[in-house]
């Protein structure tokens, strides 16, 4: 089971300055619990919408059933044309839970960069290519173009099947991507208007691509629930969601740690802090004075970049670590270091790993900053889907704390008109 | 020619709450030039010798020898084993600089998760695989651990010529890596011990490798030097590096920017963000009270994901753009776009990505969030030499008006002990 340390925001490890006494972190958490049950009822509303979609197990089975009859085409390459929400939970899960070759075969194309889009589609053999497209309104800019260059190029050498390259993945009814598919006879999945992008991963719109690569979505989904229903259960500061989410309010409202930063010890999850960077920023970055910016690193990576700064400069920052148990393979050195390192010998990498965690936990614990672990099983589906589940929750309690819609992006859209009339004249 | 333009940091633009009257940034940019000529007649001092090292053209003709004598073992790989000022300035040059085939030659391991290393080995031809290890101390634990997991798989290979697949790249005289290489006779190149790490990228750590994979290393050092005349030359205001340090510097301590983001609208620029993340952090973030810490981000991807905070959280950052003026390549739309997007139409992929840049500087401006644009005419070897000089000279000009020591970094230190005395158990 997942599970968050937190005894390094206490005040008996950092101090008080910058830290919360161990009662007063306990009476917080008792008296914001009936916020995990508001979050629930709330489930049917806009938005909150991503609590059901773990339910959906006809979802799974619809799309198990599209893979298997793709297999016919012997795709090289299944590329996700998408940005944003549409992009960065099937980014994360993919680097998380396939390796080598099956990781390879996924691409997600989320930027409109000229050279980086000519160089990708001059490597790949296009005739062996099924291109994702995903946006809900099906008028997002930068996969709508993509789609306009890669659909001439289809059309261009396949002028009678073009269509079967393409599936989408766009809102049931409306929007441009819809009326296409209708008009085209193209495939399409819905993604439910009640879902935000950031908090689509356990939709279709991650669901189609992860599976086309051969990721097992019911265990995803499965996790998912679980951590769902170990939420609505467990109590104070035993739960996972209220425990994060009210040390990183209280650590920024009251102790003036403007950022969050994701420290994950796993090469896998180095791409899950990008997921999170947007669930974070576009959900609570709406209020001119308060709200955490996420920040991402890795360990050990970081050590070697990132933690001087957090080690000796401002106090301003609460670290998240992820911890990682077991690992599927683990290499381990022979009797061969030279005796300045002989400490090396016969260790498995993921001994060095973790003593390098503990060293920059206790280090940073020592330097009164303030830090949490998120200690995981292990990296799988099951877990990855627990994982999402927790920091969407996770961020639907901080949207009634810090008392804003989590679920909109209004700062956007001033200059997505100006970059229109730019691009109209 | 590599240009600045600030006019996004003045009162005029943002008001003065948030920006700087023109006459007092000018003012501020006269009174500190003598800092450009402080960081200059410290050239010869230890950790400044980053100003010298474009003059070595000898090592560039050394290393193209050295380079043309591998071509007969037609490595398939190059594995850079090296963590920090050792790997990101490499990442940074072969986003930025190589596509395609080239670019996937060169690999940095620059972490020790045991899942990603053994994924990593097991789908390489270890056999056609070139390892560059460096480490200027030669007891960097996470390059040192690697060396020793692919030494005793290629010595139980190859026990008779294992030594080929290895070039070191370390202190000319000390440490550990040094020793091995004169009792295996393995090819070392050196890093001068007047050089850290973050500082290291146009050294041998940084030129060996990416000459192995096809840069030329002569046209960054090139750009580099051009860039120093030019920093040198320059007065005031129209000083590319005093500007940059200037309003850094000025928003930090005067109006409370804490954070400073790089946004290049360039994936080839994407990993240039994390290079200067070390080089930020590491040099500057050692006084408690101030100094930025750097956030990555990458136009247009994260106006998907970072900006709606940006817009309208806490105005609490510094956002520094990177416009790209020429793209090798530039796939242009057809008239193929439906009209609800018909603005599209005949539009070259460059043409969206500069107006969705304009689009987002312009808005965050009239929400009053400070910015900056460096102009980057186009992304080639000279350019990118110019960007790292520009940057190293940008943070040395930060340690002076800090007061703090750019070179050193203390604050790693206690973790390392703790985890070597773990280790060590």
């Amino acid at each position: 089971m997942i599970y968050i340390s937190f005894s390094n925001i206490l005040s008996k490890s950092i101090g008080m300055k910058n830290g919360i006494s161990e009662s007063k972190f306990n009476s917080l958490c008792t008296k914001n619990q009936p916020l995990v049950q508001e979050v629930f009822r709330a489930k049917n509303k806009d938005g909150y919408d991503f609590l059901n979609l773990p339910n959906n197990t006809s979802i799974v089975r619809k799309i198990k059933k599209f893979v298997d009859e793709q297999a016919k085409n012997k795709w090289q390459k299944i590329v996700v044309l998408g940005i944003g929400g549409s992009a960065l939970g099937t980014i994360a899960a993919n680097s998380a839970l396939n390796s080598g070759h099956e990781r390879h075969k996924l691409h997600v194309l989320d930027n409109i960069d000229p050279d980086y889009i000519s160089d990708f589609l001059e490597n790949i053999n296009i005739s062996k290519t099924l291109f994702v497209v995903i946006s809900k309104s099906g008028s997002t800019v930068e996969p709508m173009a993509l789609y306009g260059l890669v659909k001439e190029k289809l059309a261009d050498k396949f002028p009678n099947n073009y269509q079967k390259h393409f599936v989408f993945i766009t809102d049931p009814k409306k929007g441009l991507l819809r009326k296409i598919a209708k008009e085209e006879g193209i495939t399409a999945f819905d993604i439910s208007p009640k879902i935000g992008g950031r908090f689509s991963v356990l939709s279709s719109a991650g669901l189609v691509p992860l599976a086309l690569a051969g990721v097992d979505i019911g265990a995803l989904l499965r996790g998912a629930r679980e951590m769902r229903e170990a939420i609505k259960k467990m109590k104070s500061a035993k739960n996972p969601a209220l425990t994060l989410a009210l040390s990183q309010f209280f650590m920024d409202i009251k102790r003036g740690k403007a950022m969050t930063v994701l420290m994950p010890y796993s090469s896998k999850l180095s791409r899950f802090s990008d997921w999170y960077r947007q669930l974070l920023a576009e959900s609570i970055g709406k209020n001119k004075k308060t709200g955490p910016t996420p920040i991402n690193a890795l360990g050990t990576t970081d050590q070697h970049s990132q933690l001087q700064l957090y080690a000796e400069g401002p106090n301003n920052k609460l670290i998240i670590f992820f911890r990682i148990l077991r690992h599927k393979s683990d290499p381990k050195l022979g009797d061969i270091m030279p005796k300045e390192l002989s400490y090396l010998n016969d260790k498995k990498l993921s001994n060095i790993l973790d003593a390098a965690y503990v060293g920059t936990a206790e280090s940073l614990t020592a330097k009164k900053r303030p830090n949490l672990t998120v200690e995981v099983p292990k990296v799988d589906a099951k877990n990855l889907g627990a994982l999402f589940m927790l920091f969407e929750f996770q961020v639907a309690l901080l949207g009634l704390m810090y008392k804003v819609d989590a679920f909109n992006q209004p700062g956007v859209e001033h200059g997505k008109q100006i970059t229109k009339k730019l691009l109209s004249k």
